[in-house]
């Protein structure tokens, strides 16, 4: 979900299309959670074991709260057409940042209960002996640390964002004709093409652009 | 160390002593994390526990590897003078995501450290019992989770960054003299100055510095 607007085929797909699929596979992974959370609890219950007692579940259902608030926020700021424009952009980088620290939170939080894990099940022989379950469990726990270094790097790179597309077409002087389907966007455009005729020529739009696209206002749009 | 250049405070210091104190913080820690590393051989040593046979020790010295690499080569690239221009353009975007992913991956690693620890620490009560040491240790990791987070968020906003001053100076078209003390960077500029010349407008090198920007070149002179 988090490198959906970073894959250059998806470029050519509407942003209304993006947003759902964005959403779409946070709110899958947001109902697998809480089915998991749902099986821990009821696994403890059945073999008598303390729930949230350990770091683990501690950062974990911090992590889970964090992330159905982010979910809730996204869905009602970037998907809903009712924020103005000047909210989304303000949001967009505090969503940007939330999302990637909760991607890391959730692998760290893997690794806490893979460790977990591994130190309680395996008693004879036990995990310090290196059974090769142990090696193979903690080869996938490096592949879980490489998976999320490139999941970063990929949400990371700048030439790798959506080309802004959008925000020339939005941003381009009165004049110009718009082309394109501006049906896409989820919200109404009045308030940026009032400002725009305000402009006088395209160099101060070009200037408003890059600074929009500084502020992370490219994927507000 | 990472949030070196983020520091308003610093802002007035001149480029070559905040790379002198990112690199010095970050060697600090490097021997640090050594001697913490002979310390743990050391202790499995001596009470007969086997080494590197956890998630844990696997990551943990992985993470160093590459810490040992990033110092390394950041000191070779950045600090000393040889390094043209475009390899430490080229570089610096890596050198930065290498440090904040080397960053969040230590944490990682002492969040398994910690659950391991209380694990094997905690027998009686156990840790499952949640006794006052685990509530308190368990505190201290979501601690560290906090203050990853706001390391990170610091690193990760782009008006927090060095204001670029340097390369304003160095893109300026020759007509204008250069003010301030050229003699705090540790790279020859000459291949810049003579860049400059060929630039009939000021407009042309204004382009050329945002450019430099986006690709992290500001942190590079």
């Amino acid at each position: 979900a988090i490198i959906v607007y970073r894959l250059p085929w998806t470029w050519k797909c509407s942003k209304l299309l993006m947003k759902f699929i964005h959403a779409g596979l946070n709110t899958i992974a947001m109902i697998l959670a809480i089915v998991s959370m749902v099986a821990v609890f009821e696994f403890h219950n059945a073999k008598n074991i303390p729930n949230m007692y350990s770091l683990h579940s501690w950062i974990g259902l911090t992590t889970v709260i964090f992330y159905s608030l982010q979910l809730f926020l996204g869905f009602a700021v970037f998907l809903l057409p009712f924020a103005p424009v000047h909210l989304r952009t303000a949001l967009m980088p505090i969503h940007v940042y939330s999302g990637l620290t909760i991607f890391a939170t959730v692998i760290a939080t893997a690794l806490m209960g893979i460790t977990e894990k591994l130190i309680f099940a395996l008693k004879n022989p036990a995990y310090s002996a290196s059974p090769p379950e142990a090696t193979l469990v903690n080869c996938l726990g490096l592949l879980l640390v490489i998976f999320g270094s490139l999941i970063l790097w990929m949400a990371s790179r700048p030439h790798w964002k959506r080309p802004p597309a959008e925000n020339a077409k939005i941003l381009r002087p009165v004049g110009a004709a718009p082309e394109g389907t501006e049906v896409e966007s989820t919200m109404t455009n009045s308030s940026n093409a009032d400002k725009s005729d305000l402009r006088s020529n395209t160099e101060a739009a070009r200037k408003q652009n890059i600074k929009f696209d500084e502020a992370g206002q490219r994927s507000t749009m």
